[in-house]
């Protein structure tokens, strides 16, 4: 089976692929950049884009919005993790958590929705502390993954393989459920 | 003259009919909670929402999207002031801000729409410094103007008259200039 996968972002789509062989389930990146209210939770975002985008592309598609809680601020950054490390950066969120409670969590919805239905949504969690210096700086690959350490591991997602990272992260496991939900659906 | 603004917060429904009165102009509040992009800029806020909402409504309508740009953190909180107080509050502000440059600007986008045509723009800027404590923090009025000083004046905006604050701030900027621009072309 081959779903379309509306993403901007290359790194989600090489960890969604990864997850979805399993299913064998295929699919396509499709780079469009959809509005997301910034007022809304990732659930609202995720199943207003899908239902939107799947009515004008006329075809099923999947989506995923991601968010990053932290438990001393009330959920923030919450929905928008990619303006607050863009502006803060690690400097303004080390600054943020000296001497605070560093546990924070990710959470991914995926939302999959075929033309003329509502969408479906598939939600993961992954627990875990924000570090107090980032590892593997220069490397290439999503920011927080530098300074996130999940609950239960030695080191941060950046020092693991992307193997790794899909036995456990919040993303596969939404995605997992996604795979699932289409074997036993569609095949 | 009557238009309709569109805003759901009292406070600045209130200034903004202290402005544009001078002009002649009367202004009736309609509270739509609209969407705002969260990768948008204030411009892109206001014109889309303006072009959107007159549209809808098929009548003449202004709103306006103010942002707050702390200097040493490439622009934060942006347009996300709301939800940078709800999550990070002063305590986390004021961590950010501690040893920092406490340099910050106001700016505010008022967008004016005809059905049928494009909107028209005005913008307004305050230039100031965050302080370093709360002031009249128990005072029912919007957060950010109890920890910041406008440049060339002693207080902060808590502490001045509705009058005071409309004779300098960046949303008085913005509406006179609207007021003028409907003076000049409708009476």
């Amino acid at each position: 089976m081959k779903v379309t996968f509306i993403t901007t972002n290359k790194r989600k789509f090489i960890e969604v692929r990864d997850i979805l062989k399993n299913y064998a389930v295929e699919i396509k990146q499709l780079a469009i950049d959809y509005e997301e209210n910034h007022d809304a939770s990732i659930e609202e975002v995720a199943r207003s884009a899908a239902e939107k985008l799947t009515n004008e592309l006329q075809k099923p598609i999947v989506l995923e919005d991601t968010g990053l809680f932290f438990t001393a601020y009330n959920g923030f950054p919450g929905a928008l993790p990619k303006f607050v490390f863009h502006t803060l950066g690690y400097r303004g969120i080390f600054k943020l958590l000296a001497g605070e409670n560093r546990a924070a969590y990710f959470k991914t919805v995926a939302a999959y929705c075929e033309p003329g239905e509502g969408p479906v949504l598939f939600e993961g969690v992954m627990k875990g502390q924000i570090t107090e210096e980032v590892y593997n700086e220069d490397k290439d690959e999503m920011p927080y993954d530098k300074i996130f350490i999940p609950d239960g591991k030695e080191v941060t997602i950046s020092e693991m393989t992307l193997q790794e990272k899909n036995s456990f992260s919040q993303r596969a496991a939404a995605f997992r459920q996604f795979g699932e939900y289409l074997q036993k659906n569609y095949q």
